[in-house]
This record gives C-alpha cells, sequence and structure tokens, in this order.
C-alpha cells in the first residue's frame, strides 16, 4: 500500500520515463546537460520534502525541502514545478484529494510559507520572467533576501500563486482549484496500457490545448503557441496510434531546438499523482 | 546529501535505467509481463525496508519489509536478488562500507533472519531450482511453512546462503566478502558517462566473465555459458564502443528467446550503491 509521499515519487518518475514527450527528457531522450539520470537522483531527493507534506508540515516547509533535495544533483532544475502542485497535493491527500480540499490547503498558506517558498530559490535556478520595475524588490531569484519586502507586504504564498497568472500554468493550478490536473488524472485512467504510455499520451493532449508557459517565457508567445499549434494536429489525427514517428520526429525536433515545455510535463506529474491515489491507474 | 537508503533506492532506478542491457528490462525495453514502470513502482515500494535496514534493524526484518514493499506491484519479482544485497550493504554502510564490515554483518545473521527470508517468499514468486530430497522440508519456495524445519536445524541466513553456493551467485556474494559487487563498483568508477551508461558497460562486462546463475537455473548451464561467450566476443571488441548495433541485437535476440541474466543485474545494482555511497560515480 503507497503513501501520498510514495504516489507522488512515483508520479515523478512515471513522468519522467512516458516517452515520446516532446522537447523533455524522458526514457529514449536527454538533453545536452540534463539527463535521464538527473531525474531519477532528483525523484529520489525530493523524498524527504514529501513526507514532510505527508505528515501535516506545512506547505512552504515542505517544499523548501523538497527543492533542496531536488538540487543535490548536477543537472539543475528538474522538478521545481512539479514539485510546486505535489507538495499541496500531497498535503490534501493526508484528509480527502478533492478540489475543495487543495482550495483549503492554499487558502490556508501564511507569509511564511511565501518565504519558504523564496527560500527554494536559493537552492536551484528556476528560469522566470524579468519582474516589472516596481516589483524589482520581490523578483524570486533574489531568493531569501526578497523575504524582508514580501513580509512588509504581507503576501501569502497563494498571494504569490495569484500575482504569478497568467503567464504561469502551476501558479493557475493553485488559483483555478487545481482544475487542468483533475482533468488530466481523468484521461489517464481512461487511456490504455501502462501508465508510462498514458503518461505521453496525456502529455500530449494537455500540451495540444494550451500553449506551455515555460516555452512562452523562455521562447516566446508565438513559439509556444506554434508548439501547441503542432501538438493539437498530432492529437487531431490521433497520431501516438496511427503515426508514431511523426510524434518522435516532433520530439526530437523540439529537443534540437531547446524548447521544453516543462510546465505541461509538470502538469502530467500531477495528474499521475491523483490518478495513483484514487488507483485509476495502477502499476 | 543522500542517505544510504537514497543511495540504495537510486542503485535499483540507474540499474533498470541503464541500456542496452541484454536480455533484461531496460529503459529501452519491456519484456511481454515485466515492464520498466513495474520496476519504477518497485524502487518506490522497497523503500521502508531498505529505511529499516539504515536504521540498523535486523537484515532479515529488513529485507522482509523490503521484499513486501517490492512486491506491490504487478510485475512480480523485479528486485529479490539486488535487495538481498543491497539490505546488508546498507546495513554496513550505516559504519563503515568494507568488505570486512560486511563479512560481520551476515556472520552476525541469525536464524530469526533466515525465518524472515522464508517469510519474504510469501509475498512474491521466485525462480529457484528443485531441491534435493532430503532438503524438500527446507524448500524456500514453501516459505513461512519452511520456518519450524529451519528452527530445527538451527539455520542462520548466513548459513543458508552457504548452501545456495555454488549455483546462486547473489548467495555467493554473502560467503565471498561482496567480491564482486566491490569489483562492479571500481569499474563503474573507471567508466566514463553518466551513470546509466556505466552500468550498461559493467553489466556487460560481469556478464562476460561468469555464467549468470539464474540463466543456469531457468534455461541450462549451456545456454548460460552460451550467453556469456557472446558478452566476453561483445567487450573484446569493446563493441559498446565499436558496434552498438551488436549489442543491441545481442539484447533483443535474449528478451526474444526469454533469457534473462537476473544475477548479472543485482550484482550491477550492488555495485552501483557502492559507487554511489564512495561518491566514486556521481549524477
Amino acid at each position: 500500500m503507497r503513501t501520498p509521499a510514495d504516489n507522488a515519487q512515483l508520479a515523478l518518475l512515471l513522468e519522467v520515463a512516458g516517452t515520446p514527450k516532446p522537447g523533455n527528457v524522458d526514457r529514449h531522450r536527454d538533453l545536452e546537460d540534463l539527463w535521464f539520470d538527473h531525474f531519477l537522483a532528483s525523484s529520489v531527493g525530493v523524498r524527504e520534502g514529501l513526507e514532510l507534506a505527508e505528515r501535516g508540515e506545512p506547505v512552504g516547509t515542505a517544499f523548501e525541502r523538497a527543492v533542496e533535495g531536488m538540487a543535490a544533483q548536477g543537472g539543475g532544475n528538474t522538478q521545481f514545478g512539479a514539485l510546486l502542485l505535489l507538495v499541496p497535493l500531497v498535503r490534501a491527500a493526508r484528509d480527502d484529494l478533492s478540489q475543495a480540499t487543495l482550495e483549503t490547503v492554499c487558502e490556508d498558506t501564511t507569509v511564511a510559507d511565501a518565504a519558504d517558498f523564496y527560500r527554494a530559490f536559493d537552492h536551484v535556478d528556476v528560469f522566470v520572467d524579468e519582474p516589472p520595475a516596481e516589483l524589482e524588490p520581490l523578483d524570486v531569484r533574489r531568493g531569501s533576501d526578497a523575504i524582508p519586502a514580501l513580509e512588509d507586504r504581507g503576501l501569502t504564498l497563494l498571494d504569490l500563486m495569484s500575482r504569478s497568472v497568467p503567464g504561469d500554468d502551476v501558479a493557475r493550478e493553485w488559483v483555478e482549484g487545481f482544475e487542468r490536473t483533475f482533468t488530466a488524472a481523468e484521461r489517464l485512467a481512461d487511456a490504455d496500457g501502462p501508465p508510462t504510455d498514458r503518461a505521453a499520451r496525456v502529455f500530449l493532449s494537455l500540451l495540444a490545448e494550451r500553449p506551455d508557459t515555460l516555452v512562452a517565457t523562455r521562447s516566446g508567445e508565438s513559439v509556444a503557441q506554434d508548439v501547441t499549434d503542432r501538438a493539437a494536429e498530432l492529437v487531431a489525427r490521433d497520431a501516438l496510434e496511427t503515426n508514431r514517428d511523426a510524434v518522435e520526429a516532433f520530439a526530437d525536433d523540439l529537443v534540437d531546438r531547446g524548447i521544453n515545455p516543462g510546465t505541461t510535463a509538470d502538469l502530467t506529474a500531477a495528474g499521475l499523482f491523483v490518478a495513483l491515489e484514487r488507483e485509476v491507474v495502477t502499476v
């Protein structure tokens, strides 16, 4: 019988192993400096943080610890966004893994949780947009140096997430009741085959629906829209069944161009967690 | 900073991800009813047993718990042999991961550890030879039903391992001071590239040296010798560098014929653990 921390760890492993997952590390593809091996090590390192969430420690405490453990490998940022979804999900699973419970978990976050979120940025480089000038004191890249400004303004972790929408579809889950996470879980349940095959299919379906916000931040909105249009075209003709080579070619092309739909991978991992907890996907 | 339980979990993940690993599940190959996904789930499930070993619980207790957690997935036996090596290794790593400490850990096992070893067979089907008639009461396939016979004879877990040599090269590690495990760790340190590439290389080198005892038990000694001869031929011409397709073809052939050098994979996982603990392989 797996615990929520077990299922969160397994969700991270199944997500990265799913292939083809265009633009991301998967079990058939390494990026130049970011390998499948790094994701395996990261999935081990996050364990203690996930266990803190399972034991009911504050979301910020558990998240910072998970990111610290994640960063104890040489590939850099592997699962920051996925953890920002998984930590409240694990916390909610203590009681009841419903959208209502998740809303409560997010609403109950405090300024201390927000401070821990900033501390997490001390452990790893995360790609984010330049903030507008008036928000420079709150730039997450300042890490724990930004905590006094944060405390002055009395912002909770949910407040921070709200300010990141639109633009960051991980933060959007926090303010939209984890809507796409639960949609992903339903799709994972409805798909066929081993969980990693389901993960690849659902990843592509999510990418086909909304431009990936990490791609938009790094490469611009038109690139993100183009990636989504190509994914939608592949989904429309069920290319994973009818022309798998076309999906593999799309995957290779995105890797070659350094286009990495990481937010979509984060949502897939979160969906896997919900599907494993509800036992609608088994392994 | 990874703990011994973390490194044991990571060793299992890196081992199964290494490719090509002829005849075994790897990140490019599933067997018909045993998938990469099952190994990921198993690597999560063994966690609690590994933590018991790390906290100094008896080897038998930790091993049985690890096997119980391993078996909580649908693929059956994934890592039984690897755990029989990793549990004493994690136990030794509490003090000092040397061959001398390992000998002490093995010598200190008791009849109670042997009983837990038998209980582990209640959780999962493991492929073993028919015992000779006079040893039928001690057939491991009887699981916990064999414990009274075991207690009558006062056999420790090390006694059981000694009786399985020759014929089982996991048991051989217990009586030979984990000699091949430490050799594997040295080779992993000397190899190049990501840990999973090193694992594939060292797996092939171990297979080239001694016939795999799981293959011998299942398919006969001549098949096991033939597999080793073919591995030796590939190693002699450094085929992983000079003709990778030949290794991939060998891997596909063994998978097609259902020939699974699982003992060699167990030794590779054990070597990875030692290499990670000594930080001669990093990720």
